[in-house]
């Protein structure tokens, strides 16, 4: 039987769906959703260690899940390593100086991050992104404000380690329509040529929930994956594809737009449910997966590429938070 | 009986919704879908004149929606006035000459609107929106590529009038975060100083269907309407406010976010009918007013302020347009 | 006796001599330079009070410099006026936090300013410049860190006055080449249409000496006069023109390229003296006004429009500047 | 005998000066202005050949420098190769089209210099200089509007040649300030990475004589030397040190500030010649070179770092420049 776009009656296999459905399909780039997506059992979930403290000093609230193994991976979807979530609403407010108190407290875990890799002393920090897009700018905007170091000490990491001051330098690679290059291989390139012992990307990120945008950093020793990010890389940027640790530093700052459409999907279900209508609460939840992926694909129209959904204010929320992110690293590197 | 934001279960008046809703109700810039979305009688929409034409050298199709009485202004949602929308897919396409086709006939429709008043041969051309937010930058980068010739003739517009080339100024007012002030102020405070006989305003629009973002060019004799706009003017730029005839020209780039949930609904709808569900399509259909509102509300959270769906792409696309509508503009009014 | 421009060995009058070289004349906005260049007597300048102190807390140097009668105006070729400067080499020099010391020292004097204008309640501050020029571009940046409030307390600027916290807008009105209109023009229609009690304009100024680059603040309660900052402002902005108070704050980024030719021939005649070549000293000195003027004309090229000379790193110093700047203004605004 | 800085009555050798007078020295990135400098023998300078022609579509004059062997570097102090220069005023003045007729001069010869290299199919664009600096910013601004088709077809930039379409990539690496890297290890990491057969450097460069100032494009077939360019770049970008050919794009925006003093000490010295005091004439042009360079120092005070002389509006002339270059390459590299 032939299969076409436009027949919403056909059977997909979950793989053929999922195949399909690439680049529509909702994905959170936070490892603190994708969890909550997770039904726990009594244990939580096997595979994923998970910790949450509250700073006093900044009414941060912070959450470590820990991917200890194979099941953990399997069960929320992300690779096996540490992934530290910072949430405080006044990240959004702006405040007197570019909220100093979360940028120690980014600090003090890139410090974490960095000590669990053995103190590297040279960095190359990497701001993905694309600066023409607001929301896809907080890695160029980051780079603008780092302090960068490696060119004021000579030209070879080894030898001049003193006090503590680390060997910064970075790089905007841009966008592939940009460059005509994967970000990968250009960072690749440059690691290479300079040898830093480690790297930190910087990147907007794209998470499932609107209230965490803008609200929320995301650290993780696991680097980026392909697919992640607001632009959507298709190339990893990780300790196996560079040879040095990464660290990877996230702001969420757009939804997916076919998450709304997942959403309403099921707060539909819900409101007939509460309404006493079951049956047909029932019947909108019994759509299979392939109806509700037409669904998804005739309103969203993939052939325009990736929507996102994104704030009206985002280039106040991005430009305060890139001070904050990189008041944190260059408190991290330089003490 | 005190209702609460939170309460579902209340009912509204339909008053008190339209109120409460206001900020995410959905909402269209072009009066091309708010006819649409109007059921048409076997005479037309009432008070309105719809005109099409294909234009044989562009690929460009032309629809003139003319708002000729009230009737029309009721049924449609927009005010007396003349409405000529441009589409074409191409747009959003790279070409050589950013779509010089384009420009001309977009020059050929503001030159036809500027005879329509008298042939104005002074224009101020206002730029409105936020140069620092992708989706609502065009009225910015429209001003980027215009020719001003008003200083290069002297301060006093009278006099001096040669072969049909006019004398034009223009104004990027910025927005209310930006300059704590109403960008309406702003323009108004210009015209009475420097006495221009039009003005034409570029703005970013949001529409109700993403298959227009990027796609449509409208020009409007009416100005601009409070509430419109990606930047959600507060107030209006037009005849009645500045004194002087105001051409409106504005692409769309964004969709309400608020539009993802209401075609949803709609299409859930549709689905569950066509698979012979018709109870629970009627349920789903038949959810109060305040239900929707209130999932609405949940979904995207209006205490973020306003959200929009954008492609992913948008730089290139406003890049693009911008160039073909400065281009337009010069042409109209250096010949 | 027929002159022509070509013809270096005609004898020009002072004023015919002036005249033409107008925009290539050597000029200094800052009151400070235009004092040295004045020989003083023992009871210095008549006219002219000035008065220095040295800030404990902050390194800066402050010269007061008072012009309080025409003789004054006359001897320093500056308006009736305070201009206050304050000169600190580590502006130049990054360090933490944007020189917050210097910000207060800056809100102390924007201060003292605004109470000797009765302490305006609501305060329009206008970014002149041209954000697309680096050396031209502090105005606007100014601006873009500057907090607004007015349309946070509704639209009049009656009432409401609390704790000190000023109404504050702003705007950046472009360059004329941008916008077709004089900045005065545009500037002098939003004045009257929002009413502000008082205006500040920031601004990049041309210096006399490289020394003072980015390394000076002036500040004046005179405003901005023909002629001046580095886009050469055509109208003033001044309490006369705008009806209201203006402060105005600037930072030297250019030194106008004519200042080298001739502080290159004043050198040369100081070095053949010094080598007791008196006669050529002598001749170098003697050479005529007209002759001088014609060498700079030659060299500078003044069809090519203004030539200024400036650092290589002015970008960061800029930066750094208006961020300096944009805090002490919010200092002062808002306590 | 001990020398310092300050003692002008000092006597180095040509060396010492040529060493202190680094960063200082007027210096041009012409070859064009370095082969003017010489004086010719009737037999023109030995080991440079000079053509010069004009084209009859563009009122474009095109002089070609070739340096054919080490006579010729030596005597013009640019390396062996091909220097085209097109010169033409109506570069720095607007038109409707940004100058097609000079793109399609400028794709002449460009071809003409990859055939030279064997037609490379694939070719590395490179944007050097700060796009945060107007006079520094045209090779960042070139990359914004190149055609890139790289990731159009593959990685690989093996196989699928057609039509003459070439694997265009490209990359805007920053200045060392930004990155805390030379660029030319950036741009050598990524070359590696990618593999394209050849490189074109865009670079903002700098004149010894303002008239030049973008009115001219050099082309040459030898990369980038130390030294060159608005940013002066430390390392080379050149066949030798990145593998493949370098072909180097060129537009001057700037004149060293010390090239104004020079030129000031010849001016003064003909005119005291022409108005018959000889003997002064003669103390001026004796001036000792550490005389010469004392006085420049003590006027540009290189303390601040190297000062540049550009005109007022270069923002729109490099705009303007930089469409006419990028349209030049995109009709090089596509047809």
């Amino acid at each position: 039987m032939e299969k076409t776009d436009n027949n919403a009656n056909d059977l997909w296999t979950e793989d053929e769906l999922l195949e399909k459905t690439e680049g529509i399909q909702v994905h959170t780039d936070l490892a603190l959703e994708a969890r909550e997506s997770v039904t726990e059992g009594e244990e939580g979930i096997p595979g994923v260690r998970i910790e949450e403290s509250c700073s006093d000093n900044s009414d941060v609230k912070v959450t470590r899940v820990e991917v200890v193994d194979e099941r953990g991976e399997k069960a929320i979807g992300k690779p096996k390593g540490i992934y530290i979530t910072l949430e405080a609403e006044q990240m959004a407010v702006p405040d007197e100086g570019y909220h100093r108190e979360i940028s120690k407290e980014l600090a003090h875990y890139i410090g974490e991050l960095l000590e669990s890799f053995g103190c590297p002393q040279s960095v190359l920090v990497v701001g993905l992104g694309n600066h023409e897009v607001t929301s896809d700018s907080l890695g160029p905007k980051v780079l603008d404000n780092l302090m960068m170091t490696r060119h004021l000490r000579g030209e070879n990491t080894d030898g001049e380690r003193e006090k503590g001051v680390r060997i910064v330098s970075g790089i905007v690679p841009g966008v592939m329509a940009q460059t005509g290059m994967e970000t990968a291989e250009i960072v690749r390139g440059v690691v290479k040529e300079t040898n830093p012992e480690a790297v930190v990307v910087i990147d907007a990120l794209a998470a499932r929930s609107v209230s965490r945008l803008a609200t929320t950093i995301q650290l993780s020793n696991t680097g980026i994956q392909p697919g992640s990010g607001v632009g959507n890389h298709r190339h990893s940027l990780t300790e196996e594809s560079l040879g040095i640790p990464v660290i990877a530093v996230g702001v969420p700052t757009v939804v997916a737009a076919a998450a709304i459409v997942y959403d309403t999907v099921d707060a539909l279900s819900e409101l007939l449910e509460a309404a006493g209508a079951s049956s047909a609460a029932d019947a909108v939840e019994g759509m299979r997966m392939d109806e509700r992926y037409q669904m998804v694909r005739e309103l969203i129209e993939p052939r325009f590429g990736p929507m996102y959904v994104t704030p009206g204010n985002i280039d106040e929320r991005v430009k305060r938070l890139s001070f904050t992110i990189s008041e944190g690293i260059n408190i991290a590197f330089q003490g």
